[in-house]
Parts: structure tokens; C-alpha cells; sequence
């Protein structure tokens, strides 16, 4: 098996060069390079040797609680110990108040080195950033210093048995009991539902404050104990037998009158929701780049090692010295490569605030992109080992499997392809797209065919009375379309990174690929 | 769960209607209709209910012996019990005599039912063949009659380690000592090396009999137990832990002086094996057809009954009333469809005899193509489940898991891939097909688009010194191109299927695909 290692020079070349985070106040490239490069050494050192381990015994329910595998407990102590938690915590409550690309680089590290892992601990700083927008001065002097120290681990409960991607079927209800308020229903697909590494346990939790639809919908703070240090009304019911992600428990919770507090005002919730939406989004976008990059790691390492018949010249030849091999490992390379510079540049825009309209475009791209790429990736890797790739102790079976969750969850990628078309091109967010074309455009003249391919792709999808049924099409040939814009960057920026010459290869190879699969996705969307 | 189902009515359409089945001598559609019957009843009975405990318990080495997972031995006595084993062995040693198309309904039902416990008894045909072919009289009436009573079930040990899809590394010796062979050595990745089914194992090994590459090689028989009733000198010295087929066990056998012998004659290894291969191929693109089908099944079921959002009019949607998850289906349902009418024609080619060139040239291109679209399929049909597929119940990420592997066997993807373009194209096998190509365009004039494109292609992989860089993307255009074909032949003959609008809806979909999709290829074919 290949360890896991940090691909921290592919991260800081495309934030820092591609992306241009430099322009952010909050961004200090020097220092977010030295916490990224104590992060990777954690995560190579301490969670990915636990990935396997994880896979093989999963999380168990025992007792109505959920035991997580041998190591997690002391792995997670180890994290709290380097004040990881506290990463993007305001100072004023222990926190070390760095900023969300830190944050984003990291969050990628881990989930290569251990995504159920990180499944677990990786909501805290959504919490963080929830508490800051829309909870009071006593809400955040409470709840903020647990969340810094460790002591909070954090889980999001949207879902509901039959609602799915349909919040509006939220039945879970709050109803205020004197001064707390209870909840009381069931909420399914909860990551980190229950675990035995934090002391406490806080839930983020979507539910009715009255019958209308989504404005019905409130967001509550539940914690695991109650404010009279008792044990809160919500228990495991079960958790999920899945594919993959097994050390990350996927639980069922009822919460039984369960004591809550409101955040961000009555009816707010989907709201509040969604200032976390397109972090956790652009969250996933990067799991799946994570796993792309570790595909690359792993089935690269596999060929240039593995001998596999002979040179033209009857010498032994090496799996990289066959064709299909060095195209099979430039695609995967691709896939992570242009995943995470259009993953980054969605990032920084997103924190920049000046050009909301085109990170709400961006956003479900760079899922939908990202997360397709890496089951791709996975698979393809898989294909490189061969019969080996088969095998569970060559790990490129469990990328595939762990992978394949980020293009189902967070919004399945169906449904993002269908708010691109139906409600985000044909409003600011489509305009805002097209500006960033031109202003593409303007520097490289390259890209005018698969611009010229998007925009006629556009007016057909903007003439339809439902374009649902072209949105697929219409997606792929968007996302190959900023992903030429990308890959001209990096083209342009090559020599930042220190092997330029993978670089070029790499961005030749994925421009020749749009150039072919462009026009096609665009013919499909004519077709209609 | 959606509980397996044989897809009788697909199968005898395209393999009557589209493969025209019926010109063959020992073909009679009635008698093989009547049997598939019989077997789709028993596999969806017996066979089917195995396949999620097989998955869960997984076949297990103790004490150096394999054990079956529950209930698989009680099968395989009913499956013995039935006659099975006996289906294409001929008369005279109690067999029934059936001919090679017959079973190839009941292999693609057997995979799509449990493709762990086909690949365990799935190669007693290929015995069968290889004594019909190879074995002396004596051979013939010593092993025939436990062949077809199920007393032995077979395994092919050709992959040693280092050597995988490079024979001619073989290093698995043979000699001979007074009147029998003693073998010695290791072979990997066996399928079916042991089990407590079946009294007996019957190995075909090959193995090397002088030191001159893949001339040097031979076949042997090599049983379980030695002509003196003791155990013969095969052990199982390990099981492979893989991502699916968890109840077929991946043997690793030591071969340690194993009684042995010889099969076809001295030197003959290769070509004793290469009859069989093209069987095996085609065996393999039915297993991708089999998961395609099956991956259709759970996503259709499902997604008919899932309520999901709403309709325009505001009443309650199902998942079908969505746009994408439409497109899903069809997709998935286009993948077996289409693969299964192309891996019909190559068998009627290949049981005709007629066009042995144009045989050779369609079989690697069925396995490529219907192995990579179940891998596509299942993937899909996990999406259509959403956070459901990818649940162990559902059953649709076991498909998955399984499926994959049969891009990998038998010959990676890559490697047929090579094959065609460098071998195949430039002999006699690229002038048969090109031939097929006339004949079909002669038929369907809508098919000049794409002929030309893979006519354009054709010209230019025969141009280059070494094609190999562009066997991937001629291997998919060649896909496209036949397997456009079959769709406009399955549009004339739809009618000939109980649904005849899904066959036309599909068939118009895929087309538009294939119009889309196919111009890529050949362009970054043409790029070169």
C-alpha cells in the first residue's frame, strides 16, 4: 500500500497562483503554507494510518451508543492537543482566527488522509462560522471556547426519513415549552450522529416552528447533555451498513422532547442553513479532489514501481511504459489538478464577497466537477493496479468507495445541474458567469471555441420552457468550460510549480480532452 | 431490496431478433426459450436470495480449506440436482448436448443473480469444451461424465505473481516423472481454487514445459485428488480480501509436485487456452450485461416508487417525474440493452463459424464495451438511489462492486484495447469488420456519420508506427460504431419485444449519444 501523502505543493500552486488568494486580506500565504505543511505531518503521521483500520472494523453500535474504531479516540486527542479544533475559532474565545483558505487547505489534507474521519470532526468549523453569523453575544460566549477546546464535536441534522432533498417535508417539530424549547421527530443520514471521542456532542438541528413549507423551518442548537448536566433526549436508533465511509457513523437519531435552543430567529432556518451551503459544497468539491489526488499518489506509485512485459527493445518494461498506463495517470492526474483550481478559485471568490452572483454559479460546478472527476479518478486508478486494484489492501478500492458518497451527498449532483439551468443562468448568476468568460477570454483567445460552444448552449437552454431535461448536458460542457479557463491559467503559471513540466503535460492533455467533449455536450443541448 | 429478476424478455429479444440466432444449426429458439425459463425460475429462487448473504459472509479459508458462504453448498446440490452442470456436455456422457447460445442465456441470467457463485461453477463449460477440443477418448470418458454430473467443478490457473496480463513470465513448471507430470509452482488470482461444493476439483494449469518463452508452455489437468484417491499436491495458501465478490474465492494455489496431465499436446499451452479465450471474453461482457440489467432493475423499481418533490401542478412527484432521473434510467437501461445485442452478435458469429476474422474483431470490443458500461450503469443507478445506493440493502452498490472487476479480468480493458488497434485493425480481423460496416450501411443509410468517422480513424491509426497512444479512444469510437448498428437494428425489429416503445425510446436515445460522443473520439483520434 502506498502511505498517504499530503500533495501540498499541487495545493499551494494552484491557490497561490491559479487562484490568486494573495488578494484576500485574511490570507497570508507564508503563514497558511507553514500551518498547512504541520497539518500534513499530522495527517500523514497520525489519521491516515488509521484509514484502513477504519474501513476494515467501522463504527458500532453498542448499547445505543456508537464506539468508534481502535485509535480514533487517541488520534482525536491528539488533535485537540495541537489546537486544531480552535483553527478558524474567533481569538477572543481561544481560537486562532485563521481564515477559510487555511482552513479549505487543510480540509482537503485530511479528508486524502482519512475522509470518515474528518466526516466526524469536520463540521466544527461550520458550527464556528453559524455561531458568529447568527448566534447572540451569550450563544457564542457559551457555546464558541467548547467548540475551540475540543470538548464540541458537531453534526448537521437536515434529513428526514422520506424528505430527502426535499426540505419542505421537514415534519421534525419545536415547540416551546416555557423558556427551552423541545424537539421532538427523526432525522436520518446523521454523520457523527453519536461517537466516543468528544465529550459533548452539538447538533445543528432543522425543524418546524409551524406548518408553512420551508418558512416554517427554524434552526436549533441541540447539545448532547442537558443544561442540568443530564443526558438530552436524543438516541441512536441504528446506524447505516454503507459502502464505504465506514468509520464514520451515519446515524439515525429521535430526538424525544430533546431540550434546544433557537439561533438566528424563528423561521430562519433555512437560512442559516445556507451561509454554510456553499462552504460545505465547495467542502465537498474538495473531498473529491482529495480523493482524485490520492488516486493519482496511489496508482502512480504502483506504476512506476511494477514491471509488466517489454521495451520495443525486448528490455523489461515498467507499467508507465505503456500508453494506455501514462494516459490512464494523466487523466487521474487531471482530475484532481483542474478540480482543485476551480475548486480554490470558487474559494477565494466566495470569501472575497465581491462577486456573490458568480460564486453562487461557481459553487455547484465545482461540486458537480469535482466529485464526478474523483469517482472517475478512483476507478480509473483501480484500472492502473490491475487485479490489484481489486484488492482491499492495495487501497485504491477504498478511495473508490469513499469517494463515491461526495457526488450523492450535499445535494445529489442531479439537482445541481438542474438549479444551474433552471434558476441560475437565466438570473445574475448566469451574467455574472458570462463576465468571467469575457474577461477569460480577453487574456487567452484559445478559449474562444468552447466559449463560443457555452454561450450557444446557453441561449438554447435560456429559450426552453423546462430545461430540466438538458441540464446535465448543459453542466458538463459548463464545467469543462471553466475548466479550460483553468487549465490556460495554470499553462501561464507553470513554472510556480516545482515540476512544470507534469503541469504542462497534464493541462495539454485536459485541453485536447474539452476540446473534443465540449462541443459534444454543447451538440446534445442544440439537439433539444 | 429489489429482488432479482431474470430479464428473459430482453434476452430472447435481442439474441431472435437483433443476433438472429435462429440461423444457427443447433439453435432452437423454442427449446432454449423453454430453458432459459426453467433457469431464470431456479436462479431467481435459489440462486438470486444467496447473493446478500455471499456478500456479507464472504467465503473463508480455515484450516486450509475454503468454506462457502451459508447455504451455497444447498445450492449447489439443487443445482446439480437439476441437471445443470450436464447443460452442454454432449449425450454420450449424460449430458444434454445444449448448444453454446443456450448457455449464454443462462450465464447472464447466473451473473445477474449471483455473479460470485457463477464464476465458482461457471467453468465446467469451458472443461467441457476444452475436452471436446483437446482430450484423448480416454481423457474424454475418464473426466466427461464428472463434469456433467457435477461431481467436479474447474478452475483455469494461468496468473502467476509479477506475471499477470504477461504470459509468456510463466514460470510454473512441469516435469515429467516416469508416467505422469508433477507440477510445481504458484498461481494467483484463482477463482473457485477450493470450495466444499463439489467432491472434486478439476485445475486446468498451465504450465511450462521448456524454457522458450510462450512455446514453452502446456496444459494440464491437474485434480484435486491423485489417480491412488489421496489428496493431490494443491494448496491454498491464501484468499484475496477484494471489494466484492466476496463468496468467490481468489485463491492463491501452491503447486507442489501435483500429480498432472498433459492436455493438448506438449507445447500446445497457449493455444489450448486461446479456444477457450474467446468464450471467456464473451462470458465476461455478459457479466457486465447481467449487472447492467440488474443495475436497471433496483434503480427502475425504486425510482417508480419513491415519491420525491413535486409537480408543476403541486401534487406529489414520483422520482420518475424528474427530469435527470428519466435520463438516468435510460442511460442504464441503454448500457444493457446495447451491450447485451452486441455480445448476442459476437456469440452467433463466433457458434456460426462463418467469419472467424470478424469474431476475433468484435470480441474484444463487446468485453470492453459492456464491462466499462456496468461499471457506468451501477454507478448510476446508485446515483438515481441517492444516499440510498449507497446503502448495502439496496443492493445497487453490491452491483457496483461486483461489476467492476470485469474491466479488469480476463484481459484489462486497456490491453484489448491495444490488441485492436495494433493487431487486429491492420490484419484480417480490421477488414472483416469494415466489411460488416458496408453490409450495415447498405442496410441503414442513417449510419454514414458515423461509419465515416470510424473509417476517418481507421485511416489514421493504420498511418502510425505505433498506435497504441490512441487504442483507448479507437476502442470507444469502435463501440459507438457497432453498437450503433445494433440500435438501428433493434429500432427496426422493436416490435418483436413486449414493450416496444421502451426499446424505440432507448434506442432513440442512444443514438443521440452516440451522434454526440462519437465525433470525440474520432477527432482526438484524428488529432494525434
Amino acid at each position: 500500500m502506498t502511505e498517504f501523502r499530503a500533495p501540498l505543493d499541487d495545493i499551494l500552486f494552484t491557490l497561490n497562483h491559479v487562484a490568486d488568494a494573495g488578494k484576500l486580506d485574511d490570507y497570508d500565504a507564508e503563514l497558511s503554507g507553514e500551518v498547512a505543511s504541520h497539518f500534513a505531518a499530522f495527517a500523514e503521521g497520525e489519521i491516515a494510518p488509521l484509514n484502513l483500520i477504519g474501513d476494515q472494523q467501522g463504527a458500532r453500535l453498542e448499547n445505543g451508543r456508537v464506539r468508534m474504531p481502535d485509535g480514533y479516540i487517541e488520534c482525536y486527542r491528539a488533535f485537540v492537543e495541537a489546537g486544531w479544533p480552535s483553527l478558524t475559532a474567533p481569538e477572543e474565545f481561544g481560537g486562532q482566527g485563521m481564515d477559510a483558505l487555511t482552513l479549505a487547505i487543510t480540509s482537503e489534507i485530511y479528508s486524502g488522509a482519512n475522509h470518515s474521519l474528518q466526516m466526524v470532526t469536520g463540521l466544527v468549523p461550520g458550527a464556528i462560522r453559524t455561531l458568529i453569523n447568527f448566534g447572540t453575544d451569550e450563544q457564542k460566549a457559551r457555546h464558541m471556547p467548547l467548540l475551540a477546546d475540543g470538548t464540541y464535536l458537531v453534526t448537521m441534522a437536515l434529513t428526514e426519513p422520506a424528505a430527502g432533498s426535499d426540505l419542505s417535508a421537514v415534519r421534525c417539530r419545536a415547540e416551546q415549552d416555557g423558556d427551552v424549547w423541545k424537539i421532538t421527530g427523526e432525522k436520518i443520514f446523521i454523520s457523527g450522529g453519536d461517537q466516543d471521542m468528544s465529550d459533548k456532542i452539538l447538533h445543528l438541528v432543522l425543524a418546524r416552528t409551524s406548518p408553512e413549507g420551508i418558512k416554517g423551518l427554524s434552526l436549533f442548537l441541540v447539545t448532547s447533555e442537558k443544561t442540568d448536566g443530564t443526558r438530552n433526549d436524543v438516541t441512536v436508533t441504528r446506524i447505516e451498513e454503507k459502502m464505504g465511509l465506514h468509520a464514520s457513523p451515519t446515524c439515525q437519531l429521535a430526538f424525544d422532547g430533546a431540550e434546544a435552543e433557537l439561533i438566528g430567529g424563528l423561521g430562519n432556518g433555512l437560512k442559516a442553513m445556507f451561509t454554510m451551503m456553499n462552504h460545505a459544497r465547495l467542502d465537498v468539491a474538495l473531498q473529491g479532489v482529495a480523493h482524485s489526488s490520492r488516486a493519482y499518489d496511489i496508482a502512480r506509485t504502483y506504476a512506476e514501481t511494477r514491471k509488466q512485459g517489454r521495451q520495443a527493445d525486448g528490455s523489461p518494461a515498467m507499467l508507465t511504459d505503456h500508453a494506455d498506463v501514462t494516459r490512464m495517470l494523466r487523466e487521474i492526474d487531471a482530475a484532481g489538478l483542474g478540480g482543485r483550481a476551480l475548486a480554490h478559485m470558487a474559494f477565494v471568490a466566495l470569501e472575497s464577497g465581491e462577486n456573490p452572483d458568480l460564486v453562487d454559479f461557481l459553487t455547484p460546478v465545482a461540486k458537480v466537477a469535482c466529485t464526478e472527476a474523483a469517482t472517475h479518478a478512483a476507478s480509473t486508478a483501480m484500472q492502473v493496479l490491475g487485479g490489484y486494484g481489486y484488492l482491499q489492501e492495495y487501497h485504491a478500492e477504498q478511495t473508490w468507495r469513499d469517494a463515491r458518497i461526495c457526488a450523492i451527498y450535499e445535494g445529489a449532483n442531479g439537482i445541481h445541474a438542474r438549479v444551474l439551468a433552471t434558476r441560475l443562468l437565466p438570473a445574475a448568476a448566469g451574467k455574472a458567469f458570462d463576465a468571467f468568460l469575457e474577461q477569460e477570454l480577453a487574456e487567452t483567445a484559445a478559449l474562444a471555441p468552447v466559449v463560443g460552444s457555452w454561450r450557444e448552449a446557453r441561449d438554447v437552454i435560456l429559450s426552453q420552457s423546462d430545461a430540466s431535461p438538458l441540464a446535465h448536458d448543459f453542466m458538463q460542457l459548463t464545467a469543462q468550460t471553466v475548466q479550460a479557463c483553468l487549465w490556460h491559467r495554470m499553462l501561464k503559471v507553470a513554472d510556480n510549480h516545482p515540476d512544470p513540466a507534469r503541469i504542462k503535460a497534464t493541462a495539454e492533455y485536459a485541453l485536447s480532452q474539452i476540446a473534443a467533449f465540449a462541443p459534444a455536450y454543447a451538440g446534445l443541448v442544440r439537439a433539444a
